[in-house]
Parts: structure tokens; sequence; C-alpha cells
């Protein structure tokens, strides 16, 4: 291709989908899934839960129930019953969908990509965690904004050293954010639960800086211990919330499915950008398994199973990690956040590790612009328990041997 | 809400999403759709057309086989089959797919959003076949554009008058498109079909104007008689062609999956703008549905059932309408486009029609500007036959009832 050509199709593609085109950057990713390795890379969901044989009996109902609908444009009564089932459970959270609605979407990224779609112009600022989940990152850059990074510590991101920053801008007559993401329960990738104090002081922001919170809730079902923190969406009262969700980590992420919760019309105008539609087959499937009751009876093994996995990486931390590692300790979610000495380079430290047997994902994956170098984001939910400590064991190795060479 | 406020969530809407809220216009479709009437408006697949019985099949023969890995991220062998079906398909159509891709995406109109994505900003102009799918007009919109209606007869879009139209535009400084977006095979709505040699034109003036042409063959399968014509996409020597194609009419409309065929630069791109991947779950169901010939075992019964329809409804227009109807016959698809005298009104004439016992969508609905008024779309694809000849009886006696009142 040659990008700078004048005419042409490539010299057609607007500036967006030329820098999208720039980042690839995906190509380690395959070193990675296919390393012969314990994988502490991806956010995926251990095999054995994954629910294959409900989801066959779902399926099996769903067709001989009402398949001649379910297949259909617009889908049947079990598509519908998915739409009052996730809005239950969000009221049930403390969601008041009074003058808010649920709109089902395809899977997560298609929900935040839909909301940057209604509010996002070239140009804006787009503030996250730093770190944060990369997928999210790449979505805002398709956007031609300018994606920010924000301070976070133990409780997430540091909501004072925000406000600093947005006053310091507005003297300034800098531009302020027009969207703040964040992912308040256990945070991708640092693990870590914005505490409620924090939660109510971003939304005095949003109100007072005049933007938008996109609250990222993909983990909030899987908490280990603790009570759970309320949702922004359920604290805010001027409408300026729009939450997303998924079932990616609690039924699969294969069925690609998610929501967003939104004010009434911001949720239409959502609903109006959002391309096509959600997939009436998976979407009457998953409609019957959680109207049927699987999802809830699944929820207990799914916690213990993975709070297994927790304690597990942590207690392997605690036995493998040269002294001056520190780490998170999650509540709840898939994810510990390792910072090492500033004499390690996570990007180089990867390969090594690969040789020794364990795959993480190098911390600078994670900002938005320069950062974590010296950090890496370990993924407890796939790996057996036993598995973990091995692979915990090999990234001590390789962090010696890093140090070494 | 108050879309005038000048702070607060609504008003960071972008102008596009604003745009897309105010022109709601879906309100009218619920009154069709539930209308107690012989159904002639959406151009939805018989029921019994559904493969329900085989992808229940399909379904269980992936979540035996893989379940763990079609329920993962990434998918699994079957989901990876229906890329390699898809690709051979589209090359037994005459479509070389050396520098060429195929993507698969969550439906067609998913797949024409991510096209516009990568191609459209804001104020470029979009030319369409003046009646198209009105679905493809609100994606348009979507991204400010300006969408331009340009001519059509019965054999679908009058290339030479496009090219009058453009060298004018040229003379005049105005701005030529940046896309134009047909649908070669069996249009919606007209039923229409572009031969060869209209279709090479169109390609010599996309290089001549330097335009990019998105080809959206979702009815391509379904000729009921004469040869296929050469997709625009075999025909593209200058990687201009980006093609669209769909199994919702093949297979059914609720398992959502398109692709886009597009020289490897654009496919890449669109793959960076299409936000969140495709449905793994129902990706391997239809792998497998085609891997075991399912797909190739079911069309002669559909271009049967199909063609049936197509004859029941050419028969009854000639039975049933007035003198100074015209209609068009297509060798394929699921539509007639019906043209009446300019004394109606078919906005007007559908709620009497709805009453007399049958529905259809009224022509300005295909416009993206004025047009249509005294036109209305008739689709076969979904009542029985008997039923057709009932409805349009019972819409010659609404159009007779409409000119006397």
């Amino acid at each position: 291709m040659s990008p700078d050509t004048e005419r042409g199709p490539i010299s057609l593609l607007t500036p967006e989908a030329r820098s999208a085109l720039d980042r690839s950057g995906y190509g380690s990713w395959r070193a990675i899934a296919t390393a012969d390795a314990v994988s502490l890379a991806f956010g995926f969901p251990y095999p054995e839960s994954l629910p294959t044989a409900r989801l066959q009996e779902s399926t099996g109902a769903v067709l001989d129930d009402e398949g001649e609908r379910a297949l259909q444009y617009g889908g049947g009564a079990y598509a519908d019953r998915l739409q009052t089932w996730v809005a239950k459970r969000e009221t049930d959270r403390g969601i008041d969908l009074t003058d808010r609605d649920v709109l089902l979407t395809n899977g997560a990224t298609h929900a935040i990509d839909s909301v940057c779609r209604a509010f996002l112009d070239p140009g804006d600022v787009v503030a996250v965690e730093a770190p944060t989940f990369m997928g999210s990152i790449r979505v805002f850059e398709n956007f031609g904004v300018d994606v920010v990074g924000l301070p976070v510590d133990d409780r997430g991101l540091d909501v004072d050293a925000f406000a600093d920053r947005l006053e310091r801008a507005r003297a300034a007559g800098d531009p302020t954010p027009t969207l703040v993401y964040t992912i308040p329960n256990f945070q991708n990738p640092t693990g870590t639960t914005l505490p409620e104090g924090r939660r109510v002081r971003l939304l005095e922001l949003a109100d007072e800086y005049d933007f938008v919170v996109l609250e990222d809730d993909a983990y909030g079902d899987l908490r280990y211990e603790g009570e759970p923190e309320r949702p922004l969406c359920a604290l805010d009262e001027s409408g300026r919330v729009v939450r997303v969700g998924s079932f990616a980590k609690t039924i699969a992420p294969g069925v690609r499915l998610g929501w967003v919760v939104a004010p009434d019309p911001i949720r239409d105008a959502v609903d109006a950008l959002a391309a096509g539609g959600t997939n009436t087959f998976t979407r009457s499937v998953v409609g019957h398994y959680c109207d049927a009751g699987h999802f809830e009876d699944a929820m207990p093994e799914l916690r213990t199973a993975y709070a297994d996995r927790r304690d597990a990486i942590l207690a392997a931390l605690a036995t493998h990690m040269p002294d001056e590692a520190t780490w998170t300790e999650p509540d709840g979610g898939f994810f510990v956040w390792l910072e090492l000495g500033d004499d390690v380079d996570t990007d180089a430290l990867l390969e090594e590790a690969i040789d020794a047997g364990v795959t993480f994902l190098p911390g600078s994956m994670f900002y938005p612009n320069d950062g974590g170098e010296n950090a890496l984001r370990l993924s407890f939910s796939y790996a057996e328990p036993d598995e973990i400590d091995v692979g915990i064991g090999a990234l001590a190795a390789a962090i010696d041997a890093h140090r070494r060479g």
C-alpha cells in the first residue's frame, strides 16, 4: 500500500482509518498466544467455566419453542427476555431505570464504540486511567481524539489529582475531557476498585467540568470478598454516566453480548448509531439461559474457582518475587498488576519469560502514551492454580536472568 | 430532552448523533409489523426457510467438538472454516483474492457501516441509487455526509446519466462522490439487475472520478432464472470495489453474519475500525453448517420457493392492478417496485391498505431526499403464494378506494 498517493482508494481513507492502519501492534500477540508456556497474558475465562452443556440445552429450547422467530429479524420472546433480565439485574444494583434504559449490543467493545460515536468529535479529549484496558484505548484512538492518561493508585483513579489537573487546565484555557473512561471494579489491568467517596467526587467533577463518565463494569460480578461498591450509574443524579456491561466473563466471550445503560435520549442516540442490531439467535439462547436461572446458578462456582486462582497467584508472588517487586491484591476480577525495579524493561522481559515458560502482557501496552515500562499485567483467570505457581516461578527466574543479562 | 442546552450530557452529543436522534421515523413500522394483514412490507425470509433443525444440529456438533474454543475469544476451527468457506465461494464467483481478502462482520449493516468509517468524513458526498435500501441511507446519514440519489431504470443504475452528472459537477467545480453505493443484483427496492456493460462503465467512472464503489450483494444467490452477472468486485482491476455479503437471506437474519471483500489494506483498515470482532459462537455454528454442505443443499428449495412467490405476485399484479400501474419483473431477490398514477400518494395509501388487509412500504422511504411518492415496494419473500394473491387483490381495492376518496 502507498498511503501517500494523491488518488486511488487508499488516498480516500479517512485520517482515522490511516492512523488505525499504522497502529498494527497485534503482531506480537500471536507469539504470546501460541507460546508453549503458562498463560498469564490474556483475560480469558478458564475453559471449564464455559457453559457448553447449558448453552446447548438453551439452544435446543429456543429453536424448539420459537426457532422461526429467534432466527428472524427482530427475534422473539427469548430475545426480549434478555433485555428484561439485564434491566432487572441493573435495577437490583441500585440503578434507577425510570429515565434510563438498557440497550443490548454485540459485546462490550461494540457498546463502548457506539457510545464514542455519540459523543466524540476529532480533537476531543478522552481521559482514561493510566494504565487501562488497551482495547478501549484503541477504540478511542479510532475517533481521532487525544487520549490522556490519569494517575491511579491502589484504590483506582486518583480523583484528587485529576481535580487538580482539571483546575489547572481550566485556568490555562486548555481543553478538558469530553469523556472520562473508568473501569471502577477490579480494573483492567490493575485489579483495583474505586471506593464510593472517589466515585461521588468523580461525578461532582463531571458536573463541574461538563464531561460524560463511561463506566465499564466488565468485572463487577466477579467479587471474591468484601461488599460491592455502588455503580457510578447508581450514584449519578445528573444523567452523566453511561454504563457498559458484558457477558464475556460471566457466560462466555464467544456469545459477544453486552449492553449500555444510559439516560433515555443518550440511549436512543447510541441505538441510532450502533449499526445493525444484535444477533437475535445468540441473544435468544442467552435470554433462555439467563431466564432459566443458569446465570445465577453458575456464579458461586465461578467466584470460587477465580478466588482460588487469585489466592494462588498472590501466594506464588509472595514466594517467588524479588524484594523490590510490588503488586496489587484484587478483591475480584482477573488481574494483578506487578511493578518491578526500574532496571527491568518488561517489553524485553517478555521474550525471556516465554523461554522460561510463562507469558504476560507488558505494562506499556496499557498506557495511551508512555508508561508502564517496568510493570506488567498478570491474568490469573485462565491457568489452573498449580500452573499459576509454576508460571510465577518461571517469571521470577526470567526476571533474575534479565537483570544478570 | 433539551438538545439546545449549552451544557450537560445531551449538549455533548456529536452533531451526527443529534441528527440521528431527530430522524426517528421507525414509529410507523410498528403499525405495519403488527397489522392483521398480508405482509408484503418487509424483506423477511418466509418462516419455513429458516433452518432451525440444521442449526440445532450444527450447534450440537460445535459444542460437542470444540465448545471451549467456540465460546472463547477468537473461536476455534469451525469459526475459521467459515472464513475459508466464504473466501472459496467468492473466488468461485470470479473474484481474485490474491490482493484482496474477506473480513467477517456482524451482519451486512455492520459491514457497510465499517466501510463507511474507513472512507467517510463529514461533508463528503455519497451517491446511491434512488430508490435504494433505507437502512443503508440511515447508515450513511450517521456520518454527516451528503447523500445524493442517482437515477435508475429497469436495468438498475443509469450509468450514462451518472456520467453526465459527474462531468457537470467537475466542470462546475462541485464535489464528486467519495463513495458510490450500489445493489447490483435484484436491487432493494426495485428488483432490477445491473448488466455487465453498465458495471464496467461504472468502474471506469470510479477510476476517472476517484471514488470507491460499495457493492452490496445481499440477494445475488437468489436468482430464479437467467445467468448470473459477474460481481463488480470480479470486474474491478484498480482495487476500488469494496463488496459486502450476508447470510441474512440465505441462512437466517438472526445469525447476523456478513462479510466484506476488499483490497488488503482497505480490509485491514475496516478491520481496525470495526469494533469488537464477530460472535464466535454463531460464527462457529454457521461455519459447521456451511462446511457440512447445508448451505448449498438448501439453495434449490429456497430458489424454488421464492420463484413461486415471485410468479404469484407478478400474476396477481397482472390480474388486479389498474391499467396505469407499472411494475418491475425481477429475476431474483425479494422485491417488486410498483409505480401508480400521479394521483396516488402511497404514504396515505398505506393506512387504507392496512384496513383492506395488506401492508407494503411507501416509495418515499427509499429515497435519500424527495421521490417515490406514487411508488411502493412489495416484498414477496414472506407471504405464501396464495396469500400474496389475496394481498395484491386487497391492494387493488385500496388503490381504488384511495382514488375515489
